[in-house]
This record gives structure tokens, C-alpha cells and sequence, in this order.
């Protein structure tokens, strides 16, 4: 068990104290960033011990994600698309992605997310947050040159589909049926993943 | 010159009037969409006749445009684009929209109307005026198949390349040199275009 100093006074184990460093985990990382912000600095903020912050949320990563309130972990989502290798990831990585997306008991969490990260003042949360968190590993395990950039130009088309199809439910691409936009923007994601780029 | 009852008062042709115009079309164009609103409703809300407004803005799509407070007109800029035919139109098309965006001139107004266009508050603006007034006609211009299917997917990327590239700041599409963008997107562009799709 860590041990909480509680410099205001709350008891530690309290969901009180959960919910504290959640919500100040939640505000540091939107104002500046996910690099710009340290387990100690959340810790400090909500006051409690850095070591009550691993406790309750493990790593820094794990926090990150805890404080976006995702209804599924992403990194579980995209393991079998990574464990597959670089060929055919974009039609595995679109299929997982559409299937939580399409999924009615999730759905509603990630529009709350993807409004959030697509926010000008929240900025950070998807530049220096979801991207380097979530995305990028996903280039850096399929082994994949570049992977920065690659994941970037993967991240520039994924986000459109969110927007149009999920947030925004423009036609045809809202009711378009999941097989069909899969094999729509398969061919896209996979020369950003594995084609030959400028 | 228009006829123009001033319902409360307002003398015509005031700059007063005019303004008052188009903030009631921004506020009936953002809250019931493109085709749900009339050029009279936009009038009656401003207490003047539809013929000041005709008279002041044009038409429909030229109030629209108007009420979005675009820098540039989007019709014109498309005009090379569509008079060079399908092909090569990906390029021409992200070589003009490219250059507006990167003209700072230009793109803190452009920045101004992507974030009210994508706002879900506002979504109407893009679902239903934006991609009819604006994007759709390109498509039928260009002699496209099913024009309205393909311009949402050339939508999906655009929109994506503005959040990223502009909006959010992500590098390194940020600060990727203009050719290398268009060269990067063209072909997915040109397959949303013209390529065979499922």
C-alpha cells in the first residue's frame, strides 16, 4: 500500500480521492500535455503522494488514459491488429475500430472523448496525448519506418471518419454499412502504413 | 433598389440592417441547416423584406457563403479545379485549398469557420451547408458517378488534413512543406474521385 500524506486533509482510499486525482489529472493533461505533465505534478495537485497515484492508476500512461474516461482500453483494441504484422493491419485496425465505434454501449463514451480531444482548447489531449500514447506505438510495434509520420497521416484520415460518420452523421458515410467502409479506407491506411510516401 | 418595411424600425440599408441580416441567417442556417431555411425566414427574423436580402446578398448560397464570413469565395477557388476535369483534379483541388490555408492572411478566418463548421453545436452548417453548397457541386461539376458518396469521402480526408494541419497544430503534418502534402494526399483523393470503389 503507498502510504498519502493528505496536505488537505482528505483520507486516502477515499473514491473522493480517486475522483480528486482523476480530475486533476484530467485538467493538467489538457492544459499541457501528456509529456508537460508528471505522475508527481498530478499527485501534487490533487495532494496526495505520487506513490497513491501509481497505487490506485499504474503508470503515467495508464493514468492518461483513465483521466479520458475510455469505455474500452485502446491498447487492448489494437493489440491483434499489431500482433498480425504490418500486411493487412489497415483492414484489421479498421475493423476493430468501426466495431467498438459501431457498438451502441460504447459509442456514446467515445463521442464524449473525441469531442474533447477534437476541441481547439483541448488541444493537447490528441496532439500530445492520444497520439503519442495510443497511436504511435501502434507504428513503432508493427515495426514501421517512420512511424511518426505514417501514424500521422493514419490519425488525419481516422479522425474524418470520427467526425463525419460518428460525430456529425453526414450521409452516406453515417449509414454506411461498417464492411463497406472498411474496404473504403483500407486501401488509404494501408499506403500510409506500408506504401511508398513522399 | 429593394423595397425594404423596416418591421422594427431599422432604417434600410444601414449598415445595421445589414449585419442584423446576416447574424439572424448564421444563427437559422447553424440551428436548422442549408435547405431548411428560407431566404424569407432569414428576412422575417430581421424584420425586412426577402428582396433587401436578395438585394444585398444575392442568393441563397450566396447568403450561406456570406454568413460563414469566408475570406475567400470557395466557388471561385474550386473553378480551376473543376475546369481541368477528372483527372488530376486531387492534386489541382489540394494545390488551391493548400495555398489558401497556408496564406496567413487567410487562415485565421478559415480557422474561425473549420471550428464553427465541425462544432457538433453547429454541425449543421457542415452536414447541411457546407457539403451541399460548397463540396457536392464540385463532384457533379467534375461529371463524377455518384458525386455525393465521393465528395463525403474527399470530405473524411480534408477535414482530417484541416484538424490536423491547421486546427491542432500536429506535427509533423504541421510543418510538412506544401508539395509534399499534395503529393502525400493526392492519390487518396484522386481514388475517392475516380478509382473504383466498393
Amino acid at each position: 500500500m503507498a502510504s498519502a500524506p493528505t496536505r488537505r486533509g482528505r483520507r486516502p482510499g477515499s473514491p473522493d480521492t480517486r475522483s480528486a486525482i482523476l480530475a486533476e489529472a484530467r485538467s493538467l493533461f489538457a492544459a499541457q500535455g501528456y509529456a508537460g505533465t508528471s505522475v508527481r505534478a498530478v499527485a501534487a495537485a490533487a495532494g496526495v503522494d505520487a506513490a497513491l497515484v501509481h497505487h490506485y492508476f499504474g503508470t503515467k500512461d495508464d493514468l492518461f488514459l483513465a483521466a479520458l474516461e475510455l469505455p474500452v482500453d485502446p491498447r487492448q483494441l489494437v493489440a491483434p491488429v499489431v500482433e498480425g504484422g504490418p500486411e493487412g493491419a489497415a483492414e484489421r485496425f479498421l475493423t476493430v475500430f468501426l466495431s467498438a465505434w459501431d457498438d451502441p454501449a460504447i459509442r456514446p463514451s467515445l463521442l464524449a472523448v473525441a469531442r474533447a480531444v477534437m476541441d481547439p482548447a483541448g488541444s493537447k489531449l490528441l496532439s500530445e496525448g492520444f497520439l503519442p500514447v495510443v497511436i504511435q506505438p501502434v507504428g513503432v510495434a508493427l515495426g514501421l519506418d517512420r512511424p511518426e509520420h505514417r501514424m500521422t497521416l493514419v490519425a488525419s484520415q481516422v479522425v474524418g471518419i470520427i467526425l463525419l460518420r460518428y460525430v456529425l452523421a453526414v450521409e452516406p458515410l453515417a449509414s454506411m454499412p461498417r464492411d463497406q467502409v472498411v474496404a473504403t479506407y483500407a486501401p488509404t491506411l494501408q499506403r500510409y502504413l506500408t506504401g511508398p510516401l513522399p
